[in-house]
């Protein structure tokens, strides 16, 4: 791509770094904000540079924070015996977002994965299991996505705990509500009939 | 969505008023940056605002230029007296790229389109126009897109200029090189038999 303006070529560049975005697609993108008026850029500039500097993560529960301390961790109505365990902090939006967990969160900010070099130590395992050894915590939930690396990290946080008196639990699998049961895969209609529920319960809170 | 953060909510909002990025995307490309060193979320607002504050569009073709008028216009080995009319400058780079016009170009920054509200006045045709009347032009290239809206601001153009002593053309439209000739539109097919060049020109240039 030929560019005739350096200033041009240098903003595609930098956009084109941002993942699943390409030349192309940075170009255009560009272009837009050439066409829009100039704050449109100054405020998404500003935006980006102060988020980047002046965001901090829970020093509790690792998620994103404007302050040391999480919104939900320094809520005085949530259970602090309750510890959800996910990988990132789009969980806990989307965990928030159900309305369903009254308890707290532990961000691992990742998976176990040799493949893509992630070992336990560059994950916040450890200071998991710190709270674990300090007695507070009642229940841990495992609510990472059930693929080789989920499971692994699961199981890699389930054996530095289980001596510990805790109730370890993960989030149930199953066929969604609303899908058609003879689309869903063989593994998830096999767990949904091997986990299922009393009938009972299975409408409460919905 | 709810954010954990009102420092990443602004800056996701900001990001997802870019077209095609959604709020989800727009999170997902925030959360990258906070992955990454901070100096590129710096270079990245720096290159996006100096871009749209200094960028300069060419007070000849008013194609984007990092000086008043652009490197095309000011170079001594481009035919002045031949204009190719395009709509936005990626058709510029387009054509550049191919290395096949020596040309210089007249970006109008648009289509008449009545729809989206764009009319003649909004877009660069005045000064084309003005340019055929000093009598320094011998060939327009039409090279819209050949919609309905292509065709109009051609046609509109077109009327303007016709009286004054110009060749006008536009680019041939056919069958893609490398295209099978069974998946081809009949409207491009058809053309392109009615449009037929003698065989011995159909290699040159190639």
């Amino acid at each position: 791509m030929e560019f005739s303006s350096k200033l041009l070529e240098k903003a595609v560049n930098e956009m084109s770094q941002l993942p699943g975005i390409g030349k192309r697609t940075a170009l255009r993108l560009v272009l837009h904000l050439l066409k829009q008026p100039k704050e449109q850029t100054t405020f998404l500039s500003q935006a980006l540079t102060n988020m980047r500097e002046e965001v901090q993560f829970c020093e509790s529960c690792h998620n994103i924070s404007d302050a040391a301390i999480c919104d939900i961790c320094s809520n005085a109505k949530r259970d602090r015996q309750i510890i959800c365990v996910v990988e990132d902090i789009r969980d806990v939006m989307a965990i928030e977002n159900t309305g369903q967990f009254r308890g707290i969160y532990h961000v691992l900010g990742g998976k176990i994965s040799p493949i893509d070099g992630v070992g336990p130590s560059q994950l916040n395992i450890n200071s998991l299991v710190d709270k674990v050894k300090l007695g507070e915590v009642k229940e841990i939930i495992f609510a990472l996505s059930s693929t080789m690396e989920g499971d692994t990290t699961n199981f890699y946080i389930f054996r530095q705990i289980q001596d510990f008196d805790v109730v370890t639990t993960t989030i149930a699998r199953g066929i969604s509500v609303g899908d058609e049961l003879e689309y869903a895969d063989e593994v998830t209609l096999g767990r949904s009939i091997l986990q299922r529920v009393p009938f009972e319960k299975s409408f409460k809170n919905n």
